[in-house]
C-alpha cells in the first residue's frame, strides 16, 4: 500500500457525502447529471466524496458500470478532495478486484463492509480482515452496513483490527448510537483513527461528543447544509447546531418520507435532485423511481423547503 | 385528576433514577437497604425518584410487593422530590389498580408501557390510551420499554396522547436515536411535554440537543455523576460533559458487562450497590444475583473507578 | 403434587383447545357465553381444555377475572375431559399464586412459560423451573409462547426440566418446526412426556410424524373438525388427512386474515363465534372486537365455507 | 427461452441435492474432488443437481469460478439429470450474466433469489420479475433464502409470478411450514409447479402433505438416505418414513452442530465430504474448515453413524 497512505488525512474529518449513482438505465450513466451532481457536492464544501455505498446503489450495478463511475468520478474530482469508494461484495475476490479498480483510477481510499451473506462470527470476520486487508492496494475504512445487523463488526474486532496497517477508520450506519460510543471509548488512545456516522440524523451528537464526522446522504442535495452543522458541532456553536440539526431533522420528516417502502430515503433523494434539475432519478431493480404522485409531494416539499441548487434560501 | 396535576414540574426536567428494589427475598422487601438507598439517592441532589421500572424489577415482583413498596418510598421522599410508579401489566384493569394505589400512597406520577404481550396497531394503542387515561388519578409518562421494538409509540401516536390531559410526557428505552430526534421535532411546539432518556450512555446528547433528562440507571449507585452531567450539558459546558460522559461510558464497559447475559447491567448495579453496603443484590426469578466470581470483578472495578458510597473519589 | 398427577393421561394425547374467553366487558365475563363455548367444544370431542392461554387473553384479563373464570370452567366441565390452565405472569409469586387458585378450583394441569419479559439465559430459565415446579400443586407444561422467541426453552432445557417431578409436557407455539424435530429427537425415550403443537396448520404434520396433538385455536369453532384430522393422522389415513388439513388451512386463509394487525387471528375467531351465536366477541384492550366492515366479510366467510354451530356442513 | 422449457419435468419431482463446492483454494477448484463428487451424489439416485446456492457458497465466489464450475459440471453430468444452478446477485445485471453462462454451459434451469440486500416491497418484487424473467434463457425456480426473511416472496407474489412463462417453481429455505402451507394452498389449483423444500429435516412432512421435494444439503453426504426417504414419503410408507425421518434427525443433531457459529451446517457437512475422501473441505471467507479439534469430533461421529461413501451401514 505504502506511499498511498500519505494521500489521506489522519482521521479523515468532515462531511463525505455518500454519493448516489445517477443512471440512464439499469446499466448506463447519467454521464452529465454525474458531472453536474460531482460539481454540486463539491462546490457545498465537502471534504471528500464517498462512491459506490449503500446509497449509491451499489450492490445493484454492475461491476463494468462500478469501474466505469469510478474512473470518471476520479478524473472529474481529479483530487480536489479524496474520493473514497465502497467496495461491496460478498466475495473476498471480487472485493479485492474492484479495489484494484479503485487503485488504478486513482481513488484515495476504500470502504469495507463484512461479509453480510452468510452469518460470521466475530473471529471469522476478523481472520476475513488479516486476509484481505494486506493486499488492499489503498486504506480502508471498515463499514457496518445499515439494515444488516448481524454483519456488525463487534467494537472490539474493530479495534483489533485497528492495528493492521490499512484500517484507518469507521464508516457506522447501524443506527446504533450506544455502540458508536462503546467504540469511541475504546478508541480513545487512536485520536487518527476516523469515526464517521452514516445516519445524518445522528451527525450534529456523533460530532458534539467527539465523532469525527458523516457519511450524510442529504449532502448529495444540500452539502453546504451539512457542512455548516459540522463546522458549528466541531466549534462548539451550539445555538447553530441547534438550528441546523432541526433542518436536517425536518428533511427527515418530509423529503425522505414520501413512499411506503424502507427505501423512501434513497427515493426522496434521487427524486429532489432530478426535481432541481441536476440529475436523473432512475433507480436500478430492485428499486424505481418515485411516480408521479410521490414526485408532486416531493416538489411541493422542495418549495416549502426553500431548497435550491444553490442550497436552502433564507425566508424572509 | 384536577389538583394533582399541579406537583409536578411541566415539562419535568434532569435526573430521575429508575430505582432497583432491594430485596430479601423474591417476595420480601430489603427494608433497611430500601432506606439507604432513598437517602442515598436523593443525597445526589436528584429531580425525582422512579420506582417500579425495568431496572426495579417490576415485573418480576408481586402486587402486593409494589404496593408495600410504594407506599413505603412515598412515606420516606415525603414530597422531597417527586415520585413517579411504573404500572407496568399486561392487563388494563391491573395497570389501573396499581395506579389508583400509586395515588392512594401519595405518589405524584405514572409511568405507563404500551400492552406489550399482543402486538397491536398504533391505532390500537390510541385507543388504549383513549380508554385508560381519563381513569388515571395521576398524570402519567408514556414508556416505550427496552426490548420490546413492537410495543413502541410511534411520534405521531405519541404526538395525538399528547393532547390527552393527564399524559405529560414520554421515557423513551428503545435505544433508537433516529426516533427520538423524530418525535422531539413533532413536539417542538409542546414545550411542556417532557422527553426523557432511558439509557444513560445517551444522556449526554440527548439534553444537548434538547431533551428533557435521563432516567439513569447508574443514578442508583452515582446518583451526583448524572446530576453533574445533566446541569453541564444544560449549561452547554462542553469540556465538562465530555469528562462526565467519558466516565458513565466507562462504568457501560466494566460494572455492566460482567455476566454473560443481557440481564448484566441490573445484575451489576445491583451487585456493586451491595458491594458498598448500600443495599441486598438479591434479584427476583427469573433473574439472579452474581456469584463470588463475578461478585470479584465488580469488586475490583469499583476499586480501579474510585467508586464509594459518597461518590466517586478523584484519583490523585 | 401427588395423587393429582394421576387424573392426567401421560403423554396427554389429542384435541386440547384453546379456549378464548367471553367477555362482555373488559372485567365481566359474558356467562351464558361461556356455558355455550364449552358445551359446543366439548361436543366436538376433544380431548381436554385449556384456559387462560393466549388465545383466552389472559394477559389482558385481571387476576379477579382469571380466578371467576377457573372457577366457572371447572365446575362446568365437571372432570368429563382435563381441564389446563395457563398461569402466564410475569411474576414467579403471582404465577405460583395463579397456580393455586387453579388447584383448588380442581384443575388438572398448568401450562407454564417461560418468563418472557427479562431475556433470561437457558440456566436461568431452569434455575427458574426449579425453584418453580416443587411448589406447583398440580402436573405443569412447559409453554413456548407466540412472538417470544427470546423466551423458549431450549431442547435441551426441556430435556432437563423433564426430569423433574411434575413436568409433564410442552406445547410449543414457536412456528418452528425444526426445532420441534430437534426436540422429539431428544424426548425419544420419554414417550410419556406429551408434545403439543400450538399453530394449527402445522396439526398434521405433527401427528403424523408421532407428535402427541394440538392445541389448536380453531377448535373453538369446530372442534369436531381438528378431533377428525388428529384421528386421522394418528390412524395414518393419508387419503382424509389430506382433506381435513386443506380445509384447516382454508380457514386459515380466509377467516383469520380478515383484519389488518397481527391479531387477525384471535379477532376473527371471536367474530365468528359471535356470528354463530356461541358468545360474545368483546375483547380487552389493547385488542378490540372487529367492527362492522370486517364482521361481514366474516360472515361471509362462514356462510362460504358452510359453518354452523354445528360444525362443517358438506356441500351438495 | 422456448424449446428449453421441455427439458425439465412439470413439476420438477424428488431430490436435488444443492452441492457444495469443492474447492483448492479462494479461487481454485478442487478438480478432482468436483469430479468425485458429481458421480457420488449421482449415484444415490438424486433427480437433479442444485449448484451455486447457499450450500454452495455462490456468494462467497468469483464470478470467473462459478462460470468454471457451471461448465465442469454440465459436462460431467451430461444431462443424466437436470442441472439447476443458482443465480444469486443483488444486481440485475449481473444475475442475469450468470443466468446466460448457465445458458450456454448446457443447464437446464435457474434459481432466483427476491433482490436481498435493499429491503424491497412485494410489489417491487414482482416488478423486479416482470423485467427479469422475460430475459432469462432457462427455466427458473423462485429462491427464498435462509436467513433473510425480509427477502422473501409473498404467496400472492408467487401466485402472481407463476403466471409468467419461465417461472416453474419455488424452492423454500425460510423454515416457516405455515408459510409453505399456505402457498401450497394458493397453489392448488397449479399442479404442474414444483414446490421444494429447502431444509432437509422438514422433508418428510412437505411430501407427505403435497410438496414436490426437496432441496437437501445431507445429500451431498448421503444421497441415497434422502432419496429413499422421498420416496417412503411419497409412497405413504409411513412406518419407512419414520425411521429414516430419524436418520435425517439424527445427523442434524450431530455432524452439523459441531461449531460455535450458524455455519455449522455447511462445515460439518464439508469436513464430513473430506473425513470420508470425496473432496476438499476448504471454505473461501468468510467462512473457514474445521480446525483438528472439530474434525475429530465429526470423524467420531461418523464412525458412529457408520457413515461411508457407499452410504449408511446398517449396523449389526
Amino acid at each position: 500500500m505504502g506511499s498511498d497512505m500519505g494521500r489521506l488525512a489522519r482521521p479523515l474529518c468532515g462531511i463525505i457525502p455518500p454519493m448516489v449513482t445517477p443512471l440512464e438505465d439499469r446499466d448506463a450513466l447519467d454521464v452529465r447529471g454525474l458531472e453536474r451532481l460531482v460539481e454540486h457536492i463539491l462546490a457545498g464544501g465537502v471534504h471528500g466524496l464517498f462512491i459506490l455505498g449503500t446509497m449509491g446503489e451499489a450492490p445493484s450495478l454492475s461491476h463494468r458500470l462500478r469501474h466505469e463511475l469510478v474512473g470518471r468520478v476520479c478524473a472529474q474530482v481529479d483530487h480536489r478532495v479524496p474520493v473514497l469508494v465502497g467496495i461491496i461484495d460478498t466475495s473476498f475476490v471480487e472485493a479485492l478486484s474492484l479495489a484494484q479498480k479503485a487503485a488504478e483510477a486513482g481513488a484515495d481510499g476504500l470502504v469495507l463492509p463484512a461479509p453480510h451473506y452468510y452469518p460470521a462470527g466475530q473471529p471469522e470476520l476478523l481472520e476475513f480482515l488479516r486476509h484481505l486487508v494486506p493486499q488492499l492496494p489503498l486504506p480502508a475504512f471498515l463499514y457496518n452496513l445499515p439494515n444488516y445487523p448481524r454483519a456488525m463488526f463487534d467494537p472490539e474486532t474493530v479495534q483489533a483490527a485497528s492495528d493492521m496497517p490499512g484500517i484507518v477508520g469507521l464508516k457506522d450506519s447501524s443506527t446504533n448510537m450506544i455502540y458508536f460510543r462503546h467504540l469511541q471509548f475504546l478508541m480513545a488512545d487512536r485520536p487518527d483513527f476516523a469515526l464517521l456516522m452514516g445516519p445524518e440524523m445522528l451527525l450534529a451528537e456523533t460530532v458534539l461528543l467527539g465523532g469525527h464526522g458523516g457519511i450524510c446522504g442529504g449532502a448529495n442535495l444540500l452539502p453546504r447544509l451539512y457542512v455548516d452543522l459540522y463546522e458549528a458541532a466541531h466549534a462548539r456553536d451550539m445555538a447553530r447546531v441547534q438550528t441546523l440539526h432541526r433542518t436536517v431533522i425536518e428533511l427527515g420528516r418530509t423529503i425522505y418520507r414520501v413512499g411506503r417502502y424502507e427505501s423512501s430515503f434513497l427515493k426522496g433523494l434521487k427524486c429532489a435532485l432530478s426535481c432541481l434539475g441536476i440529475c436523473s432519478d432512475f433507480m436500478a431493480e430492485p428499486l424505481h423511481r418515485f411516480r408521479g404522485p410521490e414526485r408532486d409531494i416531493v416538489q411541493k416539499y422542495i418549495e416549502q423547503l426553500g431548497i435550491t441548487a444553490n442550497g436552502l434560501t433564507v425566508p424572509g
